[in-house]
């Protein structure tokens, strides 16, 4: 048998609206950011499992034939959603792993070998293969890169498996799964989530794995119908951040000021609705007031977020650096530093994008030109992928 | 009779919160500002009538003779509360004005005729006396200096009338009048004001008029028991706005997102009245966590304003700038430029101040260091007003 190679890729994702008011049980949009996560897996006979993981500099190594005769069956316990700290432990003792190797890489190579394992283990044989997943998304910048990383993993090794069909045609270069194999994808990639994070929301794997555009709101995750496609700019502005700090402290604001920030998180809430519909109006017929209204959109939310004290002086310098441009930003996710958006309306020139781009990079911060709304999980033709995607991928 | 010296100020007004919000009937506190408007009234037997208003460059006389023999009785129309176009016209005619002066000064010159002759029609003889009037506050700013002016108008020439007593008793260098003259010197500034804009609301005479804070909502205005003066800078971006053009686009934004804006509002007018208890619990025990949640309450508002579309770079800049001080700041009234004000904390050093002040004049603003919460029209004693005050009354 021919080594067969799959070449996958997801998403990232950024909170269009809604961050910290969907703690509060108010609606958020998230987006499929189009800074994507990439996977190539190649089928082998070498008895081995090699993973790579560029990005983070790892390389790890296992025998198929002692993975194969693991007992694991502490991976069946029926109803459980979320890792036990006794599966995570025997999940450790499987992969090789010593608690001296730093937290995240620990993570992503526990994810890996769970869901190899987890998805696999019904084979006759366990596959012998190497892994390489590198992506253009910055790590812990709230942008949904373990989800992608989830996401890619699960959907290639539940088609190197056969439990799903790979989609792709001859001579296409890019084609997705059917609804009801991505709905396997989600289900394996929350599965990985759940060992990166312990308790996530679900949607960032959701977003990666159905692209587009979803609401989000007490638990309750609804894909946008036919969303547009949306030009940004994506900013770090790479200062540090702690979401979970920014997070009580708005629940200590919420406390301190009940009748001050129950209405304004009502009035986020109405703000992520409202861009729902206009969404909704663009994806019949984009116009450029449809931009106009997301430009004020943004604007109210980004005030909105400032005044739940989750700004920061970088963000405020983002805004203003890209005012100056006749654009319109926001923070996007946890604020107090890390990322923002800005958006870039269809009738803007490349030179001007260019120079806001500049602007930006000028003040320290890294700046992506990408899009929001961007395809879910799909699979590549080898010939398909950029230059530095494939150059990437092939560093093993 | 030995002339009469009558010295009289009155304070200016700023919005601590609530400004766009009121229109929309939400809480708003004003405050007495304590840049005020002084007067000096001085009795004769000149047979004349003296105006001298020297900020506006105005010197105006009439004969009382000739004055005596006019047909004031359409000054008596029941009750209509706002001049009649016709009653406008007559004004002007007796004022001896002339279609060519500026808008402004036509109008004070008005004010000063129809209070004139108003309060003292009911004199056997109608008084001969000079009257200077002289403001520290910057006109058309949007900080009450007409209402000061009505005010302090009101006050002297009820008081050398004899309508209400001097208060002022030997040796003191200040006194105010009893509460029933307070009220009495309000109605008739607030005729003034009519004159003055036509429909005003009525604030900006009681706050002058009483001092302190008052709450004013859906046209009821409510003094606030002992509010405490706190400390401020006054800034003058010096941008011109247009209130007006600014109160209809917050309109405009209501009725295109009225999800969205009408929380904002419930919101700002949750800050008015959580604004209201700190100032309550001051006036017993001030303490340094008051201003705390006073500067949370400011910066919160100044976002809700921004939210609204009512801010400007230059407001910004002030917030910037006075933020890099360690000191918060709102835009107050209109928006759009104007004035913004910045709370200066007890614990804060005087070069500190100076040196955030400075840091405003270096932007093209201009600055004062002043209190709110300022005590209201009073009477004062030649030797207690400031060179610069004497000065500026003595230019007559």
């Amino acid at each position: 048998m021919l080594p067969e190679v799959l070449l996958v890729s997801a998403p990232g994702k950024v909170i269009l609206h809604g961050e910290h008011a969907v703690v509060h049980g108010k609606v958020a949009l998230a987006v499929a950011l189009n800074l994507r996560t990439f996977l190539r897996l190649q089928l082998h006979s070498h008895g081995k499992v090699n993973l790579n993981l560029p990005n983070i500099g790892i390389r790890r190594t296992w025998d198929v034939t002692s993975l194969q005769q693991l007992d694991t069956s502490f991976l069946e316990q029926g109803d459980v959603t979320v890792p036990t700290p006794e599966q995570m432990e025997k999940l450790k003792e499987v992969a090789g792993l010593t608690k001296d190797c730093a937290n995240h890489e620990l993570l992503a190579v526990l994810a890996f070998v769970y869901l190899y394992l987890s998805i696999c283990r019904k084979q006759r044989t366990l596959p012998s293969l190497d892994i390489t997943v590198w992506s253009e998304l910055p790590a812990g910048a709230g942008l949904g890169s373990s989800g992608a990383y989830s996401v890619c993993l699960a959907a290639a090794l539940l088609t190197a498996c056969g439990v799903i069909a790979n989609p792709l045609k001859d001579g296409e270069p890019v084609s997705r799964w059917t609804s009801e194999d991505l709905e396997l994808i989600n289900k394996w990639a929350f599965h990985g989530e759940k060992v990166i994070h312990g308790n996530p929301s679900g949607v960032d794997n959701a977003v990666s794995t159905w692209g587009g555009a979803l609401r989000y709101q007490e638990g309750r995750i609804t894909p946008l119908k036919r969303p547009p496609a949306l030009k940004i700019l994506l900013t770090n502005t790479k200062v540090p951040r702690s979401t979970k700090a920014l997070v009580s402290s708005v629940r200590s604001r919420l406390l301190k000021f009940p009748e001050i920030v129950t209405p304004l998180l009502a009035s986020m809430s109405a703000i992520s609705l409202e861009c729902e519909r206009v969404l909704g109006e663009m994806a019949a017929a984009p116009a450029l007031e449809h931009y106009l209204v997301l430009e004020e959109l943004i604007d109210m939310n980004q005030h909105h977020l400032n005044a739940l004290g989750v700004g920061h002086a970088s963000l405020d310098r983002l805004c203003q650096v890209t005012r100056a441009h006749g654009l319109h930003s926001k923070l996007t996710g946890g604020g107090g530093g890390g990322c923002g958006i800005t958006l870039l309306r269809t009738d803007l020139e490349q030179p001007q994008v260019e120079a806001a781009k500049q602007a930006l990079e000028n003040c320290g911060f890294d700046c992506w030109e990408t899009s929001i709304g961007a395809l879910g999980v799909s699979v590549h033709s080898a010939t398909s992928l950029d230059a530095p995607v494939q150059q990437a991928l092939d560093s093993l």
